[in-house]
């Protein structure tokens, strides 16, 4: 399908709903997650239920509610988390570009804010590094333990370079929610060692996971402790949910960005990573391929699909997404 | 051993070759690592050849090089790990102290700055966040390349609590140097599928894991990708080597570190953590033990030997000891 005609298909069906203005900060991060092949955060989250996009029920606008010279809090009041991870990228960044760093943290929202890297690229694409962590509802359990008490929580880097921005965004979970939920819809089994089933025993069974937890990501205490992490940073901190505590809170993102120039010159940063990028891809491997660099897969899609102008988007998604306006 | 004169003994060597103000602070640090059980992290660091600190050149003191109102950047100067990431830590805890968050990056030194647990919870303990990254030379491949490029790379982050501070520090290494030298010294073998030979075999032979390198933690591309991360922000961005480029640039530190007002009250912050702590450690589990916690043994251990007020020491060890001085 063409990209112009697929982004105002997404914009029609989001204007039934949002602000014009809202909607088209919505429609680029979905088309980010078509376009780079990212399609569990793209189209998919105009139909996934509770959560999806359509289905929020926002009490008003996003509102700042705690504010410093570096930080800023926003309480999304039950608007779409793409919605309100976008306007907290554009805050962040202003914060960051005046005083070298800054801080922003959000809550209230009850839906994904779609795939990291689109606000990794757009941050570090204004020669900023950004540190950004994702909060959501109850999905691992902790090392040792059954119970499912922390998100998928990701945790993810953008980091200036040329020619492209470098951009590492990595789930702290072993498989993702939206992997169980297709797996049992489409009545197929789940990989080893990814889920446990509610006695804490591994299963492939995606209806026995559902009631269990999933595991953290090395299968162990390095990646629980990274997931609880994200958990205080990205949820308790930013007065979302956590742990399953305070469950007003909803879903969290904590945005932190640092100018390069705090400890070099960025002219000088950005010459260095793409010289330790050219390093890792060109260094030795077993059966002489290039090294794969994060996030290169993804940003690369965006591109070639972006050159051609068109996108490979299932015939049935498209006939949905036109019932909807 | 009593540990008053374990802190002498160790005082007393560091004396024969540094100022007593800077001997102090290295022997705090050296001490946290025998007292809290990580003694790879304690006195052995006397001992380890060319990164010992005993065996550093110092040129002249650390000195601030780079400062902006939110960050400093220390040239080590050759000078003991330790001892920089020392100085860093005080610096950074007055920075974040005075605006709410601070950065500071060392470079120039040539051993390690010890156990991050020390660090983590003395900031910690100031009612503020750190996260603390530290970059050291090659030992980590890349994912899907043999070749070392990225150091043994800790992320770590101390976490302001009630009643004590959470700690929770974790090399992105499947297994450290240190381990591979002991294996080689007393002719064991390593563990399976943690270090690769230099043609990208797993091995269990100490002598070619030297000649090789050490998968990322999670044996996976995540691991590999926030390795990577920390030779960017600990090792690249601090001036200090990376990939073994800018080899002059040593091992580098990196500590951020912020107050939990910049989006919440910090006893607020504080209570929510403890709450946290707590329904982690008493979810369920399988078997009925109660889940651990990332860095509890680690301090306990401390308190439980600064409460008998004597510690453990190889009888060697200590004769060593007292030949250095």
């Amino acid at each position: 399908m063409e990209i112009k005609a697929l982004r105002s298909l997404i914009l029609s069906v989001l204007l039934k709903k949002y602000r014009r203005v809202d909607a088209n900060l919505m429609t680029d991060v979905i088309l980010f997650g078509e376009l780079s092949g990212k399609t569990t955060h793209g189209l998919i989250r105009l139909f996934v239920g509770e959560s999806s996009i359509l289905a929020q029920k926002p009490k008003g606008k996003p509102e700042i509610i705690r504010k410093s010279k570096l930080s800023i809090l926003i309480e999304g009041n039950g608007n779409p988390g793409m919605l309100v991870a976008s306007l907290a990228m554009k805050e962040v960044i202003k914060l960051a570009k005046k005083s070298g760093f800054g801080i922003v943290g959000t809550n209230g929202c009850f839906s994904s804010s779609g795939c990291l890297s689109y606000y990794l690229e757009k941050t570090a694409n204004e020669n900023l590094i950004a540190i950004i962590m994702a909060h959501s509802p109850l999905a691992i359990c902790p090392y040792g333990g059954v119970e499912p008490l922390f998100g998928t929580n990701p945790i993810s880097f953008g980091i200036p370079a040329n020619p492209r921005s470098l951009i590492f965004d990595m789930s702290t979970a072993a498989i993702s929610y939206g992997a169980i939920l297709r797996a049992k819809t489409l009545g197929y089994k789940l990989p080893e060692n990814v889920v446990l089933d509610k006695e804490g025993s591994f299963t492939t069974d995606p209806n026995k996971a559902l009631a269990g937890a999933i595991v953290a990501f090395d299968r162990s205490y390095k990646g629980s402790g990274l997931a609880m992490m994200v958990e205080i940073l990205g949820g308790l901190w930013t007065s979302a949910d956590f742990v399953g505590k305070n469950t007003i809170g909803g879903w969290g993102n904590l945005f932190m960005v640092f100018s390069p120039d705090l400890l070099l010159d960025v002219n000088q940063f950005k010459d260095r990573v793409s010289k330790l990028i050219e390093t890792v891809r060109n260094s030795r491997t077993k059966d002489g391929d290039k090294v794969r660099i994060p996030g290169e897969l993804t940003i690369s899609t965006r591109d070639l699909n972006m050159k051609r102008g068109t996108v490979e988007v299932e015939d049935r998604l498209i006939q949905e997404l036109k019932n909807l306006i």
